[in-house]
């Protein structure tokens, strides 16, 4: 079952907001409604929310259609659509690239946007077999696995990116347990990974977000993996509140921390982290749960909604196409860290030696 | 007003399990009540479950007398006490000093366990003052702390360890704003942490506990101050999950991770962080909220309910006697880790610089 589809004139999806104790489909027909979905997170997950996005753009094209409006209209939507959520570099990305057909008039847009949702599968699949590929020549056995998040396929269309590995390696009879971090405020993890690992038959465990850096000096886990919502063209990667600390005990316990994020994640036009736009969101998210308050009355909360894990924590980029070596000194944009050349070309002679099984 | 206290022959305390929302006092005037308070965290806070614990003891001894029973009776009574919760030594200690009155008789056993109330207040004074100095040493002007859990008054008898810092720096006016991280799976940085804060009337805001880091690493904070549970003898320190990730974080943005505890905290026969037992908690304080699931049915949660921060992050152990500089090689119990004595006598040096204010 796809996250969210195309169906006639509309999107159809999941209101993960109401999971897992309600699986509901809410159709959405109109731009106001996709940007309510993206903004409310009825919709989310970097991947998915461009899919969102661009589909969004074709709902644009159609209403201007209906009302006899100009391309003007069109883009304005598109405009607000890409406002919708800051961080995410998926949004902008999608939202552009079915705009860019708009002068091909409103099927071929309304195709273009459509393709999207094929394509973000066909990526995720290929992502997958990319990192468990990967996964399998740094761990032997069955791996343990830390996450944050959902980076499920509930996060895209279907199949997921960091669950997307850890799914691929299930096939293989790869995966040991998954640690899934619960993810405040908003519990995707235990709302959504602990939903999707259960589908799957993948045993896991949830725990508090402060957990999971001791779940890792522990060594309960082999590796992490986690989505992103930016990484930017040195290698800092926007994920989930949350991820960064992961990284730094990762680091510490020296296990790989892995990032599995489409190309269309990655923004070249975005020089590091620095300049990542980390969207706040409401404090209310933070201070009262279901609507029962968990603070005291006028209490105030800061809700960063994303952080920012510098590049030299991240063992490695995986996307449909590549594996990018970050901490070892490679870069996302192609380049290497000037200082990091000698360590990235040792790494990649152990890397070798490892997946040969002998020495040279 | 006392967080516990002892009033004719039974305790008094505030029911921490219904705050912020709720201030109820509950009396304890039995052993096993004083049992299911301290393992149900009616009462928690490792200096206050010390003294209730010991409160425990007397209130033993004056069953045992009622029910003319021996000292045996008193003895596995304590034992009974001492196990209620397994990782903040405090417990063990207070049970165990006021159990060391026994052969004395009941009225110097109640004397003695009613000492603690009084001592832990001047105890927790005392540290608040030395920890105040050492932080104003460390940090010009106004301070932004980061805090974790509830290392307040009502951790305590009455005033706190590191929010008794914090207070000591308020009543200096030297306290620029609090972030506090809310601390799941149980709140007690959202509930009780913000409501002594916002009772002081300091400025503060609650995040959820894997925003913490980025709140150190975006310096929003100039200092991480926490309680302990335990501290071993080689400075390693135990205390609430998700403590360790702040360490990590603190010691790669460069600011002090300073622990306020009392002595009674500190373990010298536990020779390092690998030989505390870490409290394993009911995963269902993790899969449901006030009864609700947050996670689907059939979930499993791993709720450890403390970490360990290796020594070598912990900038300062304060307590009412001393600072211990653990990071630059000095340990809680007197001797200078061998490698480190050098960086010690470095960073003596250079506090003395720092404090007088003038280089050499």
């Amino acid at each position: 079952m796809r996250t969210l589809d195309w169906v006639g004139d509309r999107v159809v999806a999941i209101d993960q907001t109401l999971l897992p104790g309600d699986v509901r489909l809410v159709e959405l027909s109109t731009v106001d409604a996709i940007i309510d979905a993206i903004k409310r997170l009825v919709i989310r997950g970097a991947p998915a929310i461009g899919v969102a996005g661009g589909l969004g753009v074709a709902i644009a094209a159609l209403e201007a259609d209906r009302r006899g409006a100009g391309r003007g209209d069109v883009e304005a939507a598109a405009a607000r659509i890409r406002a919708a959520r800051p961080t995410a570099v998926n949004l902008a990305w999608a939202v552009d690239r079915v705009l860019a057909t708009l002068p091909m008039g409103t099927a071929a847009l309304v195709a273009a946007a459509v393709s999207l949702l094929d394509e973000d599968i066909a990526t995720n699949r290929d992502l997958a077999h990319r990192g468990a590929d990967y996964i399998t020549s740094l761990v032997d056995g069955p791996v343990a696995i830390q996450t944050h998040c959902n980076a499920g396929g509930l996060a895209c269309v279907e199949w997921g990116t960091a669950l997307g590995i850890v799914r691929a390696l299930h096939e293989r009879a790869k995966v040991r347990e998954v640690f899934a971090d619960e993810t405040r405020p908003l519990l995707q993890g235990a709302r959504l990974t602990a939903f999707e690992l259960a589908e799957m038959g993948i045993a896991y465990r949830v725990v508090v977000d402060g957990a999971g850096a001791s779940v890792i000096a522990r060594r309960l886990v082999d590796v992490v993996i986690v989505g992103a919502d930016r990484v930017a063209a040195n290698g800092d990667v926007a994920n989930k509140i949350g991820t960064y600390p992961l990284a730094l005990a990762a680091a510490r316990a020296g296990i790989p921390f892995i990032v599995a994020a489409p190309e269309s994640t990655v923004d070249l036009a975005t020089p590091s982290g620095a300049e990542i736009d980390i969207e706040l969101r409401d404090a209310a998210e933070v201070l009262s749960w279901r609507g029962i308050d968990v603070a005291p009355a006028g209490a105030e909360a800061l809700n960063l909604a994303f952080d920012v894990t510098p590049a030299d924590l991240v063992t490695a980029l995986v996307t449909e196409q590549r594996v990018v070596r970050i901490s070892a000194g490679e870069r996302p944009d192609g380049a290497i860290a000037a200082s990091s050349a000698v360590s990235a070309a040792v790494a990649g002679a152990r890397d070798r030696t490892f997946r040969d099984g002998r020495s040279r």
